[in-house]
């Protein structure tokens, strides 16, 4: 799962980042291999890195939505326990009248994020458990403990500046003491941030408790591992059941991993976040960089001979964008049971003509279970 | 209907059975075609002839999954009542504890089968009418009459050796009395069966009744005429309500069968059953062969200039796999009224590059009812 994959040509050349890349392993893997583009969500959209994952693990993306508070969760890796309501804080600043006047409290530094998160620490509300962690900047994730939490609750950020923030709201009639409750944290919270500038106040949004979505070993019986440096893709793993593989931090790492516990697992999701992190900065030839290193790093992959092998990514990031973007992924399958077609180059366009055509990311694990011979006839 | 039609590369040539055969009938109808490559249910998934046929006859896939009494009952061309109740029997093995040590009576022969049944015709269970039929093997059929049946009816099979049969289970509270039933006969049969070895018990499995699928002609207002040798395929016909034509074992009989009803009739289906055959036997040279004999045979059918000709498979058998496979099947419809696109071959490959990409067979009939100007303008 190359993050980010996907990009979009350079004007003085005509080539996108892959097009531009030398990558010699990876136009041979094409050559022996069904290819096409992987629509992540449906024409037009731009996944987050949730959807994108989910559809590419075979999880409906719609369906299958996971709460912002649970991805933010997730990303700093905490254990959530199925009753716990998890949401994503955004320190801010309201004037006296208590009117939002920045949704982001001026980017805090994480260092203040840090001191504020442990003067909330202190926070306390009869009955309730609040576990509050600092992502960067003036981004928080909450998780909220008590007995019997309902996640139907509206966010009290009015995503505008010049109003009052929202009480949170139930939007279903059984989480009427839930908001009762937070709304108590949020106003002990309010009065512990009164003497700070500029972060004078919390916003909460996507409040969610840890979906239930059926695990690798329950859908596929396959017992599955994941091999990914940051947390997100950690959680995300965790989310359908893989076990999550302590690793090295380059790919040469992770593939020796991937080595290591070869023979204990019958599926491995191996993630590389470099491709995106460089889309993301617009910055065109380090993704180039990055995808020729994958590329010298992928054949000790190769060497492990997997039954079913695929290379794609969970969205594509261009360099021109600076952003995730909507566009289809270029996406290899390889099995010793497929016709391989005439695509003999891993690139955006080589991939429009392989037999696969666009296709969505959520067909891709029937494909490798089917490749992999486990899958039995349907019907008689 | 070339039954089993797709293949998988041989790895001395890199060609499939279809690329490997001199088809230049096949090839010229190609360039005069649309093209294509057909998936009969979805990513990965092997079908059986059921699904594979439904699907290519217009019918979802998956809401019409036929059960496997059905099939079996269809495939001896029992003439099922709408209040039958259908079930697939194999001969099996118990110790003197009643537990299951061979599932299938170590596959006994066709012969003893038609023996056991001949046995079995003498088991009266008062209220109850039973047709017994062998297939093959241990294989035989079952078709169970009285008043007031439910199939909602679990197995007996219980899919592994060293335990019980399952008694017949009622899935829903109106089938109780018919397991009730059902079990008295089961009981009967195994006390008949006492004295026999291997095969001292029978397995139920596929409980099910004759289903209303619609017929073609109130789907598509088509007379609709199946030229088919083998039972199942004369099964699945009627079962849509197409008239099933006597006809002769080859396939040029089977054309002149098509020939001489030829304005009887404003669809016909015609089913080759020897390719599947030859690809499950493992046995590539010969399906290249069946599929050259084919070509040469189909000017007859080409001779009589119908308004839209498809010529596709219900499902891949690549020899390689010796069994029905997930490959989406090559595909051509000819009509004078599409834009032929630039494939001038018939083959795995060569499809790939066709206008229609790989499609859903349930698409099929759709695009032949067009193609024949049948179908009215949708909306105003």
């Amino acid at each position: 799962m190359i993050d980010g994959l996907g990009g979009l040509p350079d004007p003085a050349t005509g080539k996108t980042e892959l097009e531009m890349a030398r990558t010699p392993n990876l136009d041979r893997l094409a050559a022996e291999s069904i290819c096409g583009l992987s629509e992540p969500v449906g024409a037009g959209i731009a996944p987050g890195s949730g959807p994108g994952h989910l559809a590419l693990f075979g999880y409906d993306p719609i369906d299958s939505l996971v709460g912002r508070g649970i991805l933010s969760a997730l990303g700093v890796d905490f254990p959530m326990e199925p009753s716990d309501v998890a949401a994503r804080i955004n320190f801010a600043t309201i004037d006296g009248e208590g009117r939002v006047t920045d949704r982001r409290a001026g980017r805090i530094s994480t260092e203040t994020n840090r001191r504020l998160v442990a003067r909330l620490g202190g926070v306390q509300v009869a009955g309730l458990r609040v576990f509050l962690e600092t992502e960067s900047e003036h981004r928080a994730v909450a998780v909220f403990r008590a007995e019997g939490l309902s996640d139907q609750l509206g966010d009290t950020d009015p995503q505008q500046t010049g109003v009052l923030p929202h009480p949170i709201r139930a939007t279903a009639p059984e989480a009427a003491a839930t908001a009762a409750l937070l709304n108590s944290w949020v106003a002990a919270a309010r009065a512990a941030l009164a003497d700070e500038h500029p972060a004078n106040m919390v916003l909460l949004r996507g409040f969610a408790k840890h979906p239930d979505l059926g695990t690798f070993e329950q859908r596929y019986r396959l017992k599955a591992a994941a091999v990914a440096v940051y947390p997100m893709y950690r959680g995300l793993a965790r989310l359908v059941g893989m076990d999550v593989l302590q690793t090295g931090k380059s790919l040469a790492d992770q593939f020796a991993t991937v080595r290591k516990h070869w023979d204990a697992y019958s599926f491995f999701y191996v993630h590389l976040k470099a491709a995106d992190a460089a889309g993301e900065d617009g910055d065109f030839a380090r993704k180039v960089q990055v995808l020729e290193e994958a590329d010298a790093e992928l054949t000790a992959l190769v060497a492990l001979k997997p039954d079913c092998l695929v290379v794609t990514g969970d969205h594509a990031t261009p360099a021109l964008l600076k952003q995730h973007s909507w566009h289809s992924v270029p996406f290899l399958l390889r099995s010793q049971w497929e016709v391989p077609d005439e695509v003999a180059s891993f690139g955006e366009r080589a991939c429009m003509r392989g037999c696969l055509g666009t296709f969505p990311a959520q067909a891709a694990m029937q494909m490798m279970l089917a490749g992999s011979l486990k899958l039995t006839k349907y019907g008689a």
